[in-house]
């Protein structure tokens, strides 16, 4: 079942960028930065009481989020939604005749589970559903 | 101050097509419909703990949300964070050097004061600040 919003992915050109402007927009919430290598990306993750606002740039052009950037130009990537099981979970969307990225989970941050679900089947988002 | 991600906002093409698909994706969770007239909008909104995903669908070809649709297709729109006062909130944003849609505050959904901040000054993510 789908407990909460985890996080909101958000493709970036410049992640200084980013922490000069949101700095100032989020005055007291701190970043923290990872690298991602699966996802062949740098984050730059602002909590806002446990919905992270999570900006994303690509550390190599053959990055999926360089790729998005090129298209479509940095903003808003994707939703994630927090659940307890994720193999259920996928079980139920495929039931629900949702077509999924990711058949299986596999590994994200901070070893949480995650999977993608195809935008053209959830309304034009892509949606990631993570188990933590 | 931001306190909270309040909403996601996404463009949709059938309100009846996301209620048919969000409502097996989000199961127990009941969505609820508004008309919003000043957006010309229909919205339909799941509540995630406090994060609502706001679908909103056109209810008329000059709605902004039909525009968007037009270039870009459905999917993600905005998000709206919350603040205690969007007054100071506006002032700051401008003197950190912000480009703002709206200087003043206007009335949104349920009487609450809403604002946007132009994408091009916060990394491509159309922001809106809501007090409600």
């Amino acid at each position: 079942m789908i407990k909460k919003v985890d996080h909101i992915g958000i493709a970036a050109s410049s992640l200084d960028e980013i922490k000069n402007v949101y700095g100032k927009i989020l005055s007291d919430i701190q970043g923290h930065e990872y690298e991602v290598e699966s996802q062949k990306s740098k984050i730059l993750s602002f909590d806002l009481g446990g919905v992270h606002l999570e900006f994303l740039e690509p550390s190599s052009p053959d990055s999926p989020i360089a790729k998005f950037i090129d298209k479509k130009g940095p903003g808003l990537h994707h939703v994630a939604l927090e659940t307890d099981d994720i193999t259920s979970e996928l079980e139920k969307l495929k039931k629900d005749g949702l077509k999924l990225i990711d058949n299986e989970p596999r590994i994200g941050m901070n070893g949480a589970k995650i999977a993608f679900v195809h935008p053209k089947s959830s309304g034009g988002v892509l949606l990631e559903v993570v188990e933590k």
